[in-house]
């Protein structure tokens, strides 16, 4: 028999059966907090019968509590092409193949209506119940490569990523999605960008600040965003794809190595710093805002750069630091420390003595900027010119966490001076730029009416 | 004989001589740069003969390099009433006493035209020299603390600050600015806050991104702001007063606990993070925009309490991060930690043991998060909650560089847990705040229409 209340059971499947209401049914439901049209959505395992889930028309998953509930009417219904769980996925076809590799996150987690809880919980292929869309972009699959928090991301998944990468390449795929969560997505991003060269498709790392079964999540319309730029974008790069303004118009595609996240909670979080983003993306297509970018290509040729030392660190500075904590971190064998330096990528003079000690045992140092935006210039004090003449290296305006990614990597490489010198001040792409546009530091957030006018202009 | 080139020489004293112009005369300068008309300030000593510097009436002093001069007429000249170097300041009858502490730093730099150099060398008293309004702001006397460089400012800078403020409150001073370099001026900012309570008179640090004889410096403007601000402004806070928008109608006051630098090199640089900033500051008044600040008062009471204990030490997240690093700086010493985690506040697993041993063995351990802008939420996953198990405690939304500046200070109080608890999650100034504003996320820089027009409101 035909299951046509999945998932739903108790006080929730008893208001489903009163109002003739089906998943997969296009309701119209009016509650004390306001009237919602959309599809319901079948349930996952859990306890909670108080809330059913609602597919609204903006692409957002919202759960409408049962109390709140004084008429629903289904208006349509559609049997659904998806079921939960997992793969079962409609092929089309001619459509561009996308793959989507999972990692854990919250992308991949849901609500515990009643704890309140988030339960890192959906795979990949149960998040395609949750966003019908998918199927009229792209052919997709999916793998889980591994299942790990965002901040337990390391050097082991950066790897794995890298080689699966290079798989689906060789295998003829039109693009790439990592589902990950946003805490370090940054980080896995510039990974990405120096572990993978050449890259013939777009790589998108797409993640949400909200999970998937609230509200307000943003899990469905960045999916949907990845997947076309994914599926049928120009921009063959590692990317991140995430919220762009406060509305739902569009996305933004952030160069993976310019890239950080800037607010714990918003859905706008992730910001390019110091240039512009890559471009916008919406549910049909992407708009690029810059002209510099890596074209897709027909060939399979990609260079696959797996390297990591694991004994580097960020030092970050602060008033007062003492030089007892270069030594110990020279002790416990560290052999790249990347420092973000105060304005123009400076340090007190205490550390002067610890941070020649360290060079003098080989060790290599950095030095970035703690403001995120703008350059060192390391020159224009005598302070500064002293600590190069020390043998600390400025880095323009590579972004402090990204400078941590690209010494781990060249270290991975090699041990000698000069090349981690040449490695680290040629930009793979863009981790350093020549000059900031007049607008690099601007918010690139929805409301502020000259960003949104700049955009515009590139979204015809 | 009265001096009509002071400090002029060579070149420049020619070119002087040629059109009849002299020092404190008001000029119209063509050059093939374009036309410029403003007053010939004084040069210090210096051995450069290639240019004359020009206070334009934006407030700027510029440098003409007199190789593109091509005719100069003397409009007006009026005596001046200063003379440089030094604390000749002409005294009013009923102005606002304002006292200057000079610290060195950028704002009392000067440029070396030959060498490109920055010279750290204007004593407070040659700074009226370049900003003559100042008199008709206030009587203005000045004291030189000391002077290091910003990134050389430490708890001994603090509390001889923290102590100099209390004599000259006693003394009944209306107000006081603080001229610092820009590198850690929020760290100076928040250690006053801390250290000096019970305000009844404004505090203002200034200082300036571009130095005082750069064409563009924002030196004048910013310190005619902080004399507004410290000698008539009604809020009596320790603040930061800094350019605001890219135009020079106004300038930002910053509470001293929610400020951070943002750009290396950019005027604006400094930003109130999850708020909005106090006030507007032109050259008339001050207009407040929150008006939760406190007030200015009559009385001379004032708390003074300049404790700061030297081994607290911020640890700056990044994926693969050891546990060993933590060791080390336990059996370094260290007392307290800041931690600027990921996201909602997190660490990876892999330091769980290490911090566990920290907090075993006395170390206090709290969380900030290194996106700058939003809260700590460590309940909402299992890893955060882990982590506050441990003894690890969230602080909100307190910027990670003031968290390292208040810890310190209580740790130079009690050595008591739950003392210091209470200290670091009781806010004394906004350091933590309930909740951000819908626009605490905005940038506050010119050219962003939005936040022109929200700041216009308050600028009537």
């Amino acid at each position: 028999m035909k299951d046509f209340f999945q998932g739903y059971k108790g006080d929730a499947l008893a208001i489903l059966k009163k109002y003739k209401s089906r998943v997969w049914g296009l309701n119209h439901i009016e509650t004390t907090r306001g009237e919602f049209t959309g599809t319901i959505l079948p349930r996952a395992e859990n306890d909670d019968d108080q809330h059913i889930v609602l597919k609204i028309e903006t692409g957002y998953n919202i759960g409408i509590n049962i109390k709140t509930i004084t008429n629903m009417e289904e208006k349509d219904y559609k049997e659904a092409n998806y079921k939960v769980p997992e793969k079962e996925f409609p092929y089309k076809e001619g459509q561009a193949s996308v793959k989507l590799f999972g990692t854990g996150g919250t992308i991949a987690s849901r609500l515990d209506y009643r704890t309140g809880a988030v339960i890192p919980a959906f795979s990949p292929g149960e998040l395609y119940g949750s966003v019908p869309e998918l199927a009229d972009i792209c052919n997709l699959t999916t793998e889980k490569v591994f299942a790990v928090f965002s901040e337990n991301m390391g050097p082991q998944q950066y790897i794995a990523l890298a080689k699966a990468i290079g798989k689906e390449i060789e295998k003829g795929i039109d693009g790439i999605i990592i589902a990950h969560g946003t805490d370090t997505l940054h980080h896995t991003a510039a990974a990405l960008t120096f572990m993978v060269q050449n890259l013939p498709i777009p790589v998108v790392l797409v993640g949400s600040q909200r999970s998937s079964d609230r509200p307000s999540s943003d899990a469905a319309l960045n999916l949907m965003h990845a997947a076309i730029a994914a599926g049928h974008g120009d921009i063959a790069e590692v990317m991140v794809c995430m919220f762009g303004p406060t509305s739902d118009e569009y996305g933004f595609l952030h160069r993976g190595t310019r890239v950080r996240k800037m607010h714990s909670s918003y859905r706008s979080t992730f910001r390019t710093l110091g240039d512009t983003p890559l471009a916008t993306v919406d549910r049909h297509k992407v708009s690029p805002i810059k002209s510099d970018y890596k074209h897709r290509r027909k060939d399979k040729n990609v260079s696959i750069l797996p390297y990591f030392e694991e004994k580097v660190t960020i030092i970050y500075y602060y008033p007062n630091m003492q030089g007892d904590i270069i030594d110990a971190l020279v002790n416990c064998g560290y052999k790249g420390i990347v420092i973000a330096g105060t304005g123009l990528g400076h340090v007190n003079k205490d550390v002067y003595p610890a941070l020649k000690r360290a060079i003098e045992k080989g060790v290599h140092i950095y030095m970035t900027v703690q403001t995120m935006w703008g350059y060192t210039h390391m020159f224009v004090y005598d302070t500064g010119r002293d600590l190069m003449a020390l043998g600390v290296v400025p880095l323009d305006n590579m972004i402090p966490e990204i400078a941590y990614i690209k010494l781990a990597w060249a270290l991975g490489q090699t041990d000698d001076r000069d090349e981690v010198k040449l490695i680290m001040q040629t930009p793979i792409n863009d981790e350093i730029t020549k000059r900031e546009p007049y607008n690099g530091y601007l918010l690139y957030q929805g409301g502020v009416p000259e960003v949104e006018s700049f955009v515009k202009k590139f979204r015809k």
